[in-house]
């Protein structure tokens, strides 16, 4: 038999590549290396007595649900305690337009496979979370990306590129927008482009894909009302506990309008039944006993202060030339360092690793790869003494490089 | 705007239909019904304590790394444990022929997106599991049911329907079995069928899915040999935990050749990163202090009681009439009904409700609906006095119907 098995693979899966930036971040993981590449929360900050407490109270009183089947769209408990956390934040939803889903993850992949044929239109921010070009890649449509600004995707180019699809009978299947504290450019979406946004959605009967991993993670200033508090009938918003809590237990959830949410139970059914139950009652006693609302200003706090630290270092030690920025995030867990154009990260990216220190390359967030010359760096998961060290080692090799 | 969305959406999802089987069981939820028709494990097994002390351990020795993201093809205490644990059962595989997933549901909408382009062929036995049609269906393919013997699928009958195909120059994508106390019919797949259904696979070049929930759940007789034993080249196994502990961790695995492996990881990072990392170290912890095997055996011994209760009922209260028949499975959690070919078990259905007793109609279980004078019935759930007075209520119903 012939070691190839290709021959018996899908055309989408053909199409699915390993994530090169995946390979990358595998160079990252040794011991020596200041890592700035990664997405991860910061394990100090998981609330593991909280925890042990929550599994054991939900051991304790629903052992026979918790351990069992649950429903497709979420257990009856955490679907309540999410309700309310919702409507706490200003989106009124009710049962109908709410499912709890295997992490955002699993929203991303359940929505491409809702709307996406191959050769469909997605339009994006450039950049934008690999996780998400991952999943929609999986359809193989056509992902056009449009450039950020500082307060995000630039409307003006989206409006355009939506009237020149039109004028060649193409409606984009949806938009996808991480508005806040944007993965991977810590930009946060202006509440007036957002109304711009679900105007133009609303003239050219578009959908949104709202994803919201960050929103709660904001360190000062006022934060702009969510799109699906804009418009309930055209968003779909995603939302994880991975960066509220913790990543380990695998759970978020989506909210939309009902007939929606109900064929994307539907389409979970087939994926995976349901999404873990004994995790799903955890989380909803933690929401019960009030934890995940005082989580969320721990790590307000904590991250804020990294981040602080981190703009602090990037002032002292970047070189003062034209072409060099970064972004200064009011919240989330990564900030975005331009550099000027002759510099390709990528090819920096070895030396880095040289120096023991380790980002990700930008390119790998542009649909078309079309930017080289910039990179995204975290600062939840480091610790303050490997920002200091770190950002220092990076801004030698930058001056280096110039 | 319209309500109607259907204008947005993917071909394959609008191909995909609620399932009617899951608005049935809805009906047979309520309290005074005595429900057959469930696929749950009995509650009362849950090992509670042991889990209890396991996420305790965890929390205690792992929380930076169990809370964390991990792997996408598992957590190294995990995998490790799975390999043991599959070596004891004479499936040598290594860390390259291993991935965890987040279910064995997972890994049948994993399989059929690596595999299947709508139009492709898939063979399974007829009846088979309902899930798996759902996860096939999910990509439009041709479902091709090849009648179930008492010793699983008919093998001429399936080599004639190769064959056929092959004049037409159509390969089917992969045969799809659940060879051992198959779900719905509960029969085992001798160990010549094995081998026969192995050699054609090679002859014709084909792949395998081995579908395994319930093969540790043998309460008598030896068990034939697991196909990806017979020949590891062709074959995918999946596995869960879901029967051989509890559902609500949702947690699988899948062996199989090493290049497969590879692409289904790649195939899993863009549907939700990774499984549950907590309920994978927590599993691992049970696995480590031979929790698993243990508990293993207390469930065979529970459900083999369940099960020769069930038989004794059905013997005692069943009408004695051509046509007339069930299973006498060796191990697993239902059995099978067969009435005369003039009574429809679906248009039974509801005047089973009013005699408040449920089971699941047989055609659900049938990929082109054909048969329609069969039920499954479970015997894992219900407590022995339902057993008991259930199979007296049905019994009383068809003797009535004939």
């Amino acid at each position: 038999m012939q070691s190839d098995y290709s021959r018996y693979f899908s055309h989408n899966a053909l199409g699915v590549k390993k994530s090169q930036i995946r390979e990358l971040l595998k160079l990252t993981a040794k011991p020596d290396i200041i890592s700035f590449a990664g997405g991860l929360p910061d394990p100090g900050m998981f609330p593991v007595d909280w925890i042990r407490e929550a599994a054991g109270a939900v051991l304790e009183k629903h052992a026979a649900s918790a351990l069992q089947y649950g429903k497709t769209e979420g257990v009856d408990p955490l679907r309540d305690q999410l309700l309310k956390y919702l409507g706490r934040q200003g989106i009124p939803v009710n049962r109908e337009q709410l499912m709890v889903i295997t992490a955002s993850q699993q929203g991303l992949d359940l929505v491409t496979r809702l709307f996406i044929d191959p050769g469909d239109v997605i339009l994006c921010g450039a950049p934008t979370y690999i996780g998400a070009l991952q999943a929609f890649n999986s359809q193989r449509p056509r992902v056009m990306g449009i450039d950020l600004e500082d307060d995000g995707i630039d409307t003006v180019r989206l409006a355009a590129r939506i009237r020149e699809l039109a004028a060649q009978n193409t409606r984009p299947k949806f938009i996808y927008l991480v508005p806040d504290f944007q993965n991977p450019a810590g930009v946060t979406l202006s509440e007036s482009k957002r109304r711009e946004i679900v105007d133009l959605a609303e003239e050219h009967d578009l959908l949104i894909i709202e994803d919201t991993p960050y929103r709660q993670l904001r360190f000062e200033g006022e934060a702009p009302p969510p799109l699906i508090s804009l418009n309930n009938r055209r968003v779909l918003s995603l939302f994880t506990c991975s960066k509220i809590l913790l990543p380990g237990f695998r759970l978020g959830w989506i909210a939309g309008p009902p007939q929606l949410i109900e064929k994307l139970v539907t389409l979970k059914q087939s994926v995976d039944l349901c999404s873990p139950t004994f995790n799903q009652f955890i989380l909803a006693e933690l929401f019960e006993k009030g934890r995940i609302e005082k989580q969320i200003e721990r790590i307000r706090q904590a991250y804020r202060e990294k981040r602080d630290l981190m703009l602090e270092m990037l002032q002292a030690h970047m070189p003062r030339e034209k072409g060099v920025s970064w972004t200064r995030p009011e919240g989330g867990l990564f900030l975005w360092v331009s550099l000027p154009e002759r510099v390709n990260t990528g090819e920096l990216f070895q030396q880095a690793i040289e120096k023991k220190v380790a980002y990700v390359v930008g390119e790998a967030f542009y649909p078309g790869g079309e930017k080289k010359n910039s990179m995204r760096l975290n600062f939840s998961f480091p610790t303050t003494e490997d920002i200091r060290e770190g950002i220092q080692r990076l801004g030698r090799l930058i001056r280096e490089s110039l």
